[in-house]
């Protein structure tokens, strides 16, 4: 697929068909993600793939508390507040795959560019992510990035290193709804997309 | 041009030649941006275009001290420190044109998906760089990533607003080196991709 055409396509997937994933198109797109730029050539993206019905239910779990918890923390107005909680924010049980992502490195020692900011490394692994985003985007599926869950449980559930960095869950599969071609959250009254970036010229 | 091919050409480029940026292929590079995922449709990525000879000149100041501070405190062995010191980091001042890169919101309000963890707002930043990148790369230019900055300094210079937090600096213009298809850390001796990313199955 062109690339333009697939940046187009591309979607943010909460509503998912139970076709499950080819392993081809899971290999490519992990092939995809580490062809991503990375910081110091230091590849920091960790992949945990999740099929096990139970360790979804578990960390669809986790989501439903940090959802609550926004819900009522975070002073939204009474429509906000209707439309937040008629929001379908995730796919966790009914999407066939699941990959959670995470930034680490094996070394404690220096990992070049990273002397003035270590968040770069997360940088890394987002641009991974948006990468594994348009493989999946070009073989007509897709991925639903879930980030309201409390990070320390959801490494606690997967077992993962103490070191290994969470960036979310990403629910893997084919779409069943493209959300009139445009962000489900626009879709949905929640909020307008602007038209250009904000570019300032120095 | 294909995904594919693009997602593997795509390079960190350090060595540009003297050619301009079409206006063109800036304008299609920020609407790449532009078109990337983010965190509550915040679109939080803020792009500030550098031409002038004087910007880039403090910027590359900037980016020498941090750099030197790097050498001096980060305790490489003689090896690697020799490497490190050989290396061409940046392009600031031999670059066409320089972005620097924000994330900022424009409002204290929620923002959905931020409940857990605000930095999901630059990992969103990350992401629209990635589609920058890969459309200067479709139209035959790159860019280099510059993160060896001090960024309150860049801040300051570039006079923006207190709340946007930089990602870094983006030298942009046409390749002059594809540093035999491979990254140029690696062409250069610091450092080895490996063969495929680490991904574990739960």
């Amino acid at each position: 697929m062109e690339l333009k055409e697939c940046l187009k396509l591309r979607r943010d997937t909460r509503h998912f068909t139970n076709d499950p994933v080819p392993d081809n198109f899971l290999e490519e797109a992990l092939n995809a993600a580490h062809m991503a730029p990375s910081v110091g050539l230091s590849e920091p993206w960790r992949f945990v793939v999740i099929k096990n019905d139970e360790t979804k239910r578990i960390i669809k779990s986790n989501f439903e508390r940090a959802r609550a918890n926004a819900e009522t923390t975070k002073n939204m107005d009474k429509q906000s507040l209707d439309i937040h909680k008629s929001l379908k924010l995730e796919a966790i049980t009914s999407s066939p795959m699941g990959i959670a992502v995470f930034s680490a490195v094996d070394t404690d020692g220096y990992i070049l560019g990273t002397s003035t900011n270590r968040d770069t490394l997360n940088w890394s692994v987002a641009c991974a992510i948006q990468n594994m985003w348009l493989s999946l985007t070009e073989n007509g599926y897709s991925l639903g990035w879930v980030s309201i869950l409390d990070y320390q449980s959801l490494k606690a559930t997967l077992k993962v290193p103490s070191n290994w960095h969470p960036l979310g869950y990403l629910c893997i599969g084919k779409p069943a709804d493209d959300y009139d071609s445009q962000p489900m959250l626009q879709q949905k009254g929640w909020k307008k997309q602007s038209d250009a970036p904000t570019v300032l010229f120095r």
